[in-house]
């Protein structure tokens, strides 16, 4: 029988133990998280590179446990409570950070009404084309599949590595672009060790992009042991996990 | 042989007509556009709502013209160019209206940060939950498919309409939530004529919201005569249709 989902190392290792241990105290802005969740480290990368006073929660978001679901619905992290009120979906919190907190540097959108929208159309692009075909090839069994899904996905990142203006996607400024994918980028050694996925095999710009943007401050900081993964994302490389969104992808249906 | 999707009638009609011949002069602002297209209409709205200055340019997207790639290479509508630089993605634009034009009232967006949040979590929604929900039914052929997909979207609908305020999503104010979602009520009664889909049948909220927003100025100004929009949906009926979104929904894929 596979091992449920919900079972998951308890708490952050590694800079993230740190991190999480500098959070300890009662704000008004309260963090729900799950040390191992990708969506998570997107949001408390805001956090962190816009120094917002936070307090950290650990979740086990498969749970599904009832004062969880009171704040989230949907069940899923990260999500918080501000001044009591609760929101949810990484990328809205992102938002929510620059809205919520304008006068905390540096700010994560740009200034310039045009340079954000286009921004936004390449948060956009890792949500709809990204993010989908690097959980198909985790997840993908037949070498058919894995090679299909493999082509997908470096077609995906060519076209994202061409905008890059370097060393960050907008240029200088590391923004909500950057953020919405470097999460998949820290794990993208899962693909590398099981699917052939070779960043130099992408482009010679992706892998420059990658190599930089994996070393800002803020994704380090965030990050748990690298061995504290394994369990859970051997769930994925076996087609077994039950997260919504492993179910979503199975299912060809629109990650939650 | 089916009739290729660029078969389209080949400008707007009815009450969208006189809105079309009110913007042929040009303006910063160009907006290309496809009378027929939902995405299209809702950035149409927020430019009508906010009294933009635009130039409107009628565009066939499904003919893939060079012109037209050069402004958005995934050559859908709507997209812009605003002072020659182009922008695409229909809730991007509506975004970048508000951004770019924070003088036009009223803004589509509310101020207060969380409240700000709490809508685009709902717009979140429309996109992921309610929006392939009204594609598989509109494009599933047996009877079982159509069951389950109907079943689908009352469950997405009626989670929307129990968080309407009323009358509009948020209240008093009509907002970016109901903008998301209204070009699809406006043509819903396609689903009512061919699928078994009934307002009334979602709940009492969801039909009071419906019948309510589809009367907003803006929306009805956006609308062509529902005979031309029969060639279209007739081909999602049939299942024939080759749009990017219809391709997407038959393959488990992501709407682009
Ligand atoms: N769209 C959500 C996705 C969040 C998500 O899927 N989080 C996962 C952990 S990485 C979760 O909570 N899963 C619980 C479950 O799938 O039941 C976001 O961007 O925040
Ligand atoms: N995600 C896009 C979708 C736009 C879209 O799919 N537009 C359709 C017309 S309704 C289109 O241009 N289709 C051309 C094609 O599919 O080839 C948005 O929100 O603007």
């Amino acid at each position: 029988m596979p091992v449920p989902d919900e079972q998951i190392f308890p708490h952050a290792t590694g800079a993230a133990l740190s991190t999480v241990e500098a959070h300890k105290e009662p704000q008004e802005l309260v963090f729900y998280a799950g040390w191992f969740c990708p969506y998570v480290q997107r949001s408390w990368i805001c956090l962190e590179e816009r120094g917002i006073p936070y307090q950290y929660k650990e979740v086990n978001p498969y749970k599904k446990e009832k004062h969880f679901l009171d704040i989230n619905p949907k069940g899923l992290v990260p999500a918080v409570e501000y001044h009591g009120k609760a929101l949810y979906e990484s990328l809205v919190l992102c938002e929510f950070f620059e809205d919520a907190y304008p006068d905390h540097k540096p700010t994560i959108l740009p200034g310039d009404a045009y340079i954000k929208a286009y921004a936004r159309i390449w948060v956009d692009f890792a949500s709809k084309s990204f993010l989908p075909a690097f959980m198909r090839l985790m997840q993908s069994q037949e070498q058919d599949k894995r090679d299909a899904a493999r082509t997908e996905l470096y077609e995906a990142l060519r076209k994202f590595a061409a905008q890059v203006k370097g060393p960050y996607f907008l240029g200088e400024e590391f923004s909500l672009v950057d953020v919405a994918i470097v999460p998949w980028i820290t794990r993208d050694y899962i693909l590398a060790e099981n699917r052939g996925y070779k960043r130099e095999d992408v482009s010679a710009e992706w892998k420059r992009y990658a190599d930089h943007v994996e070393q800002r401050e803020s994704v380090v900081k965030t990050k748990s042991d690298k061995d504290k993964y394994a369990e859970i994302y051997g769930r994925y490389l076996r087609d077994e996990a039950q997260s919504e969104a492993a179910k979503a992808i199975r299912a060809g249906r629109v990650i939650p």
